[in-house]
C-alpha cells in the first residue's frame, strides 16, 4: 500500500475572513476531511500532520487577557493544547465522514514532541509567523506594550514572529511507526510538534514554534512515505514570486529547485519553509513531493495537479 | 504480563494551594512519573487515564477574559485542549523519568472522545459546576446570551452547570487495544473524555463534562485489566464518612460495596462517582480495584494499602 504524508495549511481548518470559531473550523476540517477520504477510500495509507498558527494565535490572546486570573502557559503548553483542539476537529469529521462512506480506520491524534537544538541560531533570530493578522497601528501599539517582535506578512497584515528552530528528531517516532503497523491513521506533530531540547538525557520544552512543513517532511521521511503532499492555498510554486514575470512550477527535480529555492525565488514564512521542507525529503531518501491547493488533493496524488517535484 | 489502568486525580498534577503555573505541573507530574514508572520497571503494563478539573477551568476562565477579541470554544473542545496540555505533561515527565533508569518504553498521549446518550437525564439536569464565578447580574446575562445555567455555587457566586452524563463507549476503542498490542502506555480519556452523542452515523460533541473515574472504568473494561487503581488524595475509602463513626474500608467485596454505595456513605462529587467507577468495573468483569493515595500506588499494587475491592 503506497503511504502519503499529508501537510494540512492553515486553510484546512479556517477561511479568510472567518474568526475561528469551533463551528467554523469543524466546518472548514469536514470539507478537508472528504478531501481525504478520498485517499483513504482509493487505499492509501495516511499520515496527516497539520499547522497550528491562527490557534496558537488565539490561546496566546487568550492566556494574555486572562493572566492576572489563572497562570499564562509557554509556548511549548500551548502547542501541546492546539494539538489536541486541532486533533479533535480532524479526528472527528474524519472519522464521520468514514462512517457514511461505510469505511472503517482507526484514527488518532497522538500528542507529539519535536527535538530542536538548544544552540540552534533559530533561536537568536525570531522568524516564525504566529497569531491573528493586525493592522500596522495594532501592531506597533502591541510591540510597544507587551515586547513581541511583529512584522508585516508576505500575505498581509502584520504577525507576531518567535524562534523556529529546525526540527531534528521525532520523541515519538516509535510511536508513530507501530500504530502505523497497527492500521492506524495518525495525526501528528501538529503546529510543527511540541518544540523541546534533549539536555542532560531530558526532554526540556522550549519557547518556540517548529515550522509545520519542515516537521512534516521529517515525519515523511520517519514513515518512508512514498508521496509528501505539502497542501496549502495555492496550486503552484511559483518563481519570480509577487513579481510581473511570476511563473509556476509545475514538474521539477528537486537539484532544480534546490537552485531556485538557493536564488531566493520564494518568500520565508509563506512558501520558503515548504520548499526547504520538499527538498530535506527528497535529499533524505525521499522520492516524489507535491505542493498544491487544498482543494486539489487527488490531482495531486493523480500528478495532475500543483509542482511536483521528483528527488 | 498483568495489565493495570491507574485513574490519576486532581494531585497528580497540582498541590493545594498552587496556581497551576506549568513549573508546578511538570513538577508534580514528574512526581507521579517517578511512581508509575516504579510499576513499568517491574514489568507492568499500563494505561493512564487522568482528571482535568483545574486545567479545564482555567482554559474556561481565558474563554470568558478573552471572548471579545477570539471565539470562546465549547466544552468539548476545551477538554480536547486540557488533554494534549496534561497529556504533554505526564508524557514528557514519564519518558525522562524512564531515560533516567534506561527503560525503553513508548509513550503517546491520544486524543479520545467518549460517547454519551443523547437522552442521558443529566442533560436535563445539570450538576457540575465548571468556569469562572460571576455576579447575580453577570449570570443572567450569559443565560439568556448563551443559555447556560447559572446557579448559585454552594461555595459562593454564580457558576455555570454543565451535565455530567454516564459514559457509554469510546470512540477511539480500537486504537488503545492496537496501541496496548503494539507495547504502547496510552495516556487516554483525560478529563473523562471529550463528550460525544452518536446520531444519525455522526459523532457530535456536547457541552458536557464526563466523569473521569466512570470514564476510567470503561478503559479498564474494555482492556481486560487485572487491575483498576484511583489515585486521589486520601488512602481508604471511609464509612460514615465526616462523621465521628468514620471507618476505612480496607477489603470489600463489591457486593458490600455496593451496599454501602446505596446507603449513602460516599459522597456525589468526591468519592461517590470513584465507588461507582469500581461497582462498574467489577461488575462488568473485573476481577480487582483498589482506591488509595497516589503516593500509595506500588502499595496498592502489592495489596498492602488503600481499599481492595474484589469483583
Amino acid at each position: 500500500m503506497e503511504r502519503i504524508v499529508i501537510a494540512l495549511g492553515g486553510n484546512a481548518l479556517l477561511q479568510k475572513g472567518e474568526r475561528g470559531t469551533a463551528q467554523e473550523q469543524f466546518k472548514n476540517a469536514r470539507k478537508t476531511a472528504e478531501k481525504i477520504a478520498d485517499l483513504i477510500e482509493i487505499g492509501y495509507d495516511i499520515v496527516i500532520t497539520h499547522g497550528n498558527g491562527p490557534q496558537v494565535g488565539a490561546l496566546l490572546i487568550q492566556n494574555d487577557c486572562a493572566k492576572d486570573k489563572v497562570p499564562a502557559m509557554p509556548l511549548d503548553v500551548l502547542n501541546a493544547e492546539s494539538q489536541g483542539q486541532i486533533g479533535y476537529f480532524i479526528q472527528n469529521s474524519l472519522k464521520n465522514v468514514l462512517i457514511e462512506r461505510g469505511i472503517e480506520k482507526k484514527i488518532a491524534t497522538i500528542v507529539t514532541q519535536v527535538v530542536v537544538r538548544e544552540d540552534d541560531p533559530a533561536f537568536q533570530n525570531p522568524t516564525k509567523y504566529v497569531g491573528p493578522y493586525y493592522t500596522e497601528e495594532e501592531a506597533k501599539k502591541l510591540m510597544e506594550e507587551k515586547g513581541w517582535v511583529i512584522k508585516p506578512d508576505p500575505r498581509g497584515g502584520w504577525r507576531r514572529v518567535v524562534p523556529s528552530p529546525e526540527p531534528i528528531d521525532i520523541v515519538e517516532k516509535d510511536v508513530i511507526l507501530s500504530m502505523l503497523e497497527g492500521g492506524i491513521l495518525p495525526i501528528t506533530v501538529g503546529g510543527g510538534g511540541i518544540p523541546v531540547i534533549y539536555k542532560n538525557g531530558q526532554y526540556i520544552g522550549v519557547e518556540a514554534v517548529i515550522d509545520k512543513d519542515l516537521a512534516s517532511a521529517l515525519v515523511a521521511k520517519l514513515v518512508k512515505a512514498d508521496m509528501f503532499i505539502i497542501l496549502t492555498d495555492v496550486e503552484h510554486v511559483m518563481l519570480n514570486y509577487g513579481k510581473e514575470n511570476q511563473v509556476p512550477l509545475r514538474n521539477v527535480t528537486v537539484d532544480e529547485l534546490k537552485k531556485y529555492y538557493e536564488e531566493g525565488h520564494f518568500p520565508p514564512g509563506s512558501m520558503g519553509p515548504k520548499v526547504k521542507a520538499m527538498i530535506n525529503f527528497l535529499n533524505n531518501g525521499g522520492k516524489l513531493g507535491v505542493i498544491t491547493h487544498l482543494n486539489k488533493l487527488l490531482e495531486a496524488v493523480e500528478l495532475k495537479s500543483g509542482t511536483i517535484i521528483k528527488g
